[in-house]
């Protein structure tokens, strides 16, 4: 469990179907990418318009993954609560670079202009049996603060800071880190 | 619009069924109360346990109204964002009380536990053409701060502070203005 | 420590000078009220006007309720972050009631009008040695989800739900329970 | 006025004073980064630990901006909040590049572990009359959504997307656009 952490509600639309992806111990991984996009009054012309879209790359992982995976398709307006972290990692050039990603904690369709069929997974499946909920079969793990990234499917791009050693064996280390 | 109001994500379940009513000028509102329940590490037996529920009641307005009601039943887990309000009322004895409600700018069914399947309104069935969209054809009203609670079909009790006259015709002054 | 709290930022002004008192163990608590008013747009008259104030008692703990009580006045306007609780007591007569607060986590004085003098305390003094740190030289004790309220100085009503037992040797049970 | 922004609140530490700068128009604009470090428990050593800490680049404007930079020092621990705003930048190689900032709506130093002393600017001095309250003497200008970047004294950095025109007169293009 986490103190601390910086949280977060962004309600946007995905830019995308999101991406599922599995770890080698089984827990799965889905990343997909939100755009929202404020409003502003408009002083001349007296009405609202569109501003600058916040752009935020976000992970979400376990069952609520495959959920997201099933249910949102790009386009989709959700609603995102989660908590802002840092990832920094190195180009081919050996460029530092830091970006700024959502780790979900909870989303969901909106129904500002949607309805939805909600259908609840038996616990069986997985999911954890409450809140923070652990991992379910394949292994659990990851997603949380400290964790290690060393089970991301998406770990294409030296991780840096840690100092250590060997580079991924990727070929694609400058891919973008998504 | 608005500014400086005080906003707010709360994630918990649905205590009933949510309520779908329709002012005189035909704009839907729909209320329900969330019940968010947080954990805690107990040290003793290094496990995490039920704290006390936090229970918060929600207004929504216009399409996202019936959206709600179509889509979420009793039990069902949402991710709810929107602004804290105080609302003070008169009891039948004449005492003053405040209570502090969401008014719920946007929310959706969560996907940690569950699937849904959404069917975007066709944008001619009202909730209009954007973010904070306008009302929808039945004559939007409501719901933004300052708007007044005239219009409001639970509007049971007397407002208080208004300093102003006379009682409601309803006759049950007393109710719980939930 | 705790998951699954709703938290919030608050962004208002003291109605009235904070309040410090002291639990039987020696820990430090402080009360306050925090006024904060939205503004919303006027349409006809084209300007920005005062909404209703949403009004929120909060409770901060150990060393940072005595910085409150030393910082901060009455009309001061801050920056509160915290998590939100419902608290239900019972009245003299018996009746429950529910009131909606706000357990403090952090709060500074808004430098928007106002610039500040800060002076960080030593460390041995208390406030311990990180984030969500532990209790100063007194006991500590208090404030955390779970935690008992056994220990609060202001316990003067019944609290309601435990089930349990004999009134509050207080005889203001009836007291606003602030 | 804005709408639909992506609010945030940061609590964490300035990794270096804040910098201050005035428009060709004269409004004030400070700019600091925050560090916000989450721990998290290790269940091996059953004890917190340090996460990797959440940098955030933060801007804050007028009277409010010389606040800041009067109050405020490196190593601070502070309350921020505000919105968060893609921005997106040329290098000198061409490449577009975006970044995720925090345009600052209120700031305070935390009383969790300091005490401060208050000082009230007067009216007069600009800060302007209220909540979201408009530009100070100079000419207000800047911050808001909509508004250009034109004005921004930090503009090294070709502005991407807007299409437009010549190049910033400044040698460091390439400068870290912070």
């Amino acid at each position: 469990m986490a103190a601390g952490d910086t949280t977060i509600t962004v309600i946007g639309n995905l830019t995308d179907d999101p991406e599922l992806r599995f770890t080698p111990s089984g827990a799965a991984v889905a990343k997909f990418r939100v755009a929202s996009t404020p409003r502003f009054m408009d002083r001349q012309s007296n009405e609202w318009k569109d501003g600058e879209p916040l752009f935020l790359s976000c992970t979400v992982w376990r069952q609520a993954a495959e959920n997201v995976a099933e249910s949102l398709q790009r386009g989709a307006r959700v609603i995102v609560s989660g908590r802002l972290k840092s990832r920094t990692y190195e180009t081919r050039e050996g460029e530092k670079r830091t970006v700024i990603e959502l780790e979900v904690d909870e989303i969901g369709p909106s129904l500002r202009y949607a309805t939805a069929k909600v259908q609840k997974m038996s616990r069986s499946s997985g999911g954890g049996g409450g809140f923070g909920g652990g991992g379910g079969g394949g292994g659990g793990g990851g997603g949380n603060a400290g964790g290690g990234f060393n089970d991301d499917p998406w770990a294409s791009a030296t991780p840096a800071g840690g100092g250590g050693g060997g580079r991924s064996s990727s070929s694609f280390d400058d891919e973008p880190p998504f």
